[in-house]
C-alpha cells in the first residue's frame, strides 16, 4: 500500500502549431489541471510542442518516465497533421496498429453517414500496440491509453467527454485544498506580512497573484495545503494580519 | 550577413502555480505567440513549471541554448513566492545584484507612495549580474534582459507593455505568412483533399483544427508559408477543392 503522504504527479504534453503561433488560445492546460486536482493528482509540468514526430517524442519520453500519470492533448484526428499516435508510437518503439474495437466504434458512429467508414476516417482507429480506449460519446473518436500515457482530443468539449470517462479510474493522493481571498491591496505592500504567515503555518503556501482591474491594483492570495484544519488556521491568520494592517479582504478572492 | 531563409527561434517558459493548479487560465502564450510572429521569430515550445528554483533554472538551461530566443512569464514581483531572478542566475551561474537603474525607477515610482522604497519594493531592482532592463511604463518594476533570456511579467498587461519596449529591438527573419478559411465540413470528410493539396504546394503548409459551434461540427483551415505568391496560390487550389466537393467555404475563417 502507498502512504497517504504519497504526491501523485502528473505532466501534460500539448501538441499543436496553432497554439504556439499564438491563433488559439489553449483552454485544455487549466480544464486537465483542474481535473487532475479532483482526482489528487498534482499536475507538475506542461510543454506545448510543434505538430512535429521528434518534438513530441522527445517530449513524451521526457515525461511519461519523470510522472505517473502523463496526458497529451491534440493531434489524434483524421488530417494528414494529426500525428500524435505515430509520434507516441515512435517514442515507445512500437508499431501503431488498427484497434478493433475502435474500429468497431468508428464503423457504427459512421454507419448512416455519407461515405461510411472513409481511410481518413479509420486513421482514428490507430493506435499504438498494447493501448485501450478512452470513451468519446461526443464524436465517436476514442481516446487511447497506453501504460500511464493518455492521448486526448484537442478539443476542450471531447477532452472534457473523456476525461468524465476517466473520473475515478486513476489512483491518486490526498487532494491539494485550496482557499482565496483577495483584495484591491498592493502585493509590495503585503510582501511582509505573506512571507511571515506562511514561515509561521508549516504544511501551507501562500500564492499572491496580482491583477489590475477597473483601474486599480490588487492581488488574489492563493492558500494550500493538504491538510483542511492548517489550511484554515492559515486563512484566519492570514485575514487577521492583512486586516490589520488596514487591508480589506474578499474571501474566494476578487 | 545572415541568409533571409534562416529561420529564429523562440522558447517560452511560463513560472506559476496558478497555471498548473487551472486557477488561472494563461494569457501569455498566445500574446507572446503572436508578437513574436511579427517579429519574424517563431515560438517553438513552451514549457509550464511550477514556482520551484531547480525546475525553472532546469527549464531555462535547456531551452536557452536551443532557440535564439528565450522568454519567461512571471515571478518577478515583490512577494516570497517571485524567485525567478534568483532561478536565473542560478541556471546562469551568476550572482544576483541590485541594477541601480532599476534601483532609481523604483525610488522615482514609489517616493510619493506610503512607505516608499520598502525592502520588499527592492526586490524588484534585483537582476543576474550583468542584465539590462525592459522598460514598463505601468506599474515601474522592469522586465529583464540577460543575454537571450528575457524575464517578462505574469500580468498579461504589464507583458504587453514590456513587448510594447522590446518591438523591433530583436532580430528575426521572414515572418511566416498565414491566411484561413473555415467550414461546417467534417474534417474525416476532406482529408484526403487537405493531404493532395498540401502535397502540391511545397513551401505550404496546412493545419486543420476542428469544432463544434451551434451544434455544428466545422473545421478551420490554417494555411502558412513564408512566401505570399505561394501561399495564395495554396489557398486557391484549396478552396476550389472544397468547393467542387461540395463544401460551402467562408473566408477568415469561422
Amino acid at each position: 500500500m502507498n502512504s497517504p503522504d504519497r504526491i501523485w504527479t502528473a505532466a501534460l504534453v500539448v501538441i499543436g502549431d496553432e497554439i504556439l503561433s499564438g491563433r488559439t488560445h489553449d483552454k485544455n492546460i487549466a480544464q486537465i489541471a483542474s481535473w487532475l486536482q479532483v482526482q489528487g493528482i498534482r499536475l507538475c509540468e506542461v510543454r506545448v510542442v510543434a505538430d512535429d514526430m521528434d518534438a513530441i517524442a522527445d517530449a513524451v519520453n521526457a515525461l511519461r518516465t519523470a510522472h505517473d500519470y502523463l496526458f497529451t492533448t491534440g493531434g489524434i484526428g483524421p488530417t494528414h497533421d494529426d500525428i500524435t499516435v505515430d509520434a507516441v508510437a515512435h517514442a515507445l518503439g512500437v508499431p501503431v496498429v488498427i484497434h478493433p474495437e475502435a474500429r468497431a466504434i468508428l464503423e457504427d458512429y459512421y454507419k448512416d453517414r455519407p461515405g461510411g467508414l472513409t481511410e481518413a476516417r479509420l486513421r482514428m482507429a490507430r493506435v499504438p500496440e498494447g493501448a485501450d480506449l478512452i470513451p468519446n460519446r461526443m464524436s465517436g473518436a476514442p481516446g487511447i491509453k497506453h501504460g500511464n500515457i493518455h492521448l486526448m482530443a484537442g478539443v476542450p468539449h471531447i477532452t472534457a467527454q473523456m476525461l468524465d470517462a476517466l473520473t475515478g479510474t486513476l489512483e491518486g493522493g490526498v487532494p491539494l485544498l485550496t482557499e482565496t481571498i483577495g483584495g484591491f491591496m498592493m502585493e509590495s505592500e503585503i510582501a511582509d506580512i505573506l512571507r511571515e504567515i506562511e514561515k509561521a503555518h508549516e504544511g501551507c503556501q501562500i500564492g499572491s497573484y496580482p491583477f489590475f482591474r477597473e483601474g486599480r491594483v490588487g492581488a488574489n492570495l492563493v492558500i494550500r495545503s493538504t491538510d483542511s484544519k492548517l489550511l484554515s488556521n492559515c486563512v484566519d491568520a492570514l485575514i487577521q494580519a492583512l486586516e490589520e494592517a488596514g487591508n480589506d479582504v474578499t474571501p474566494g478572492g476578487i
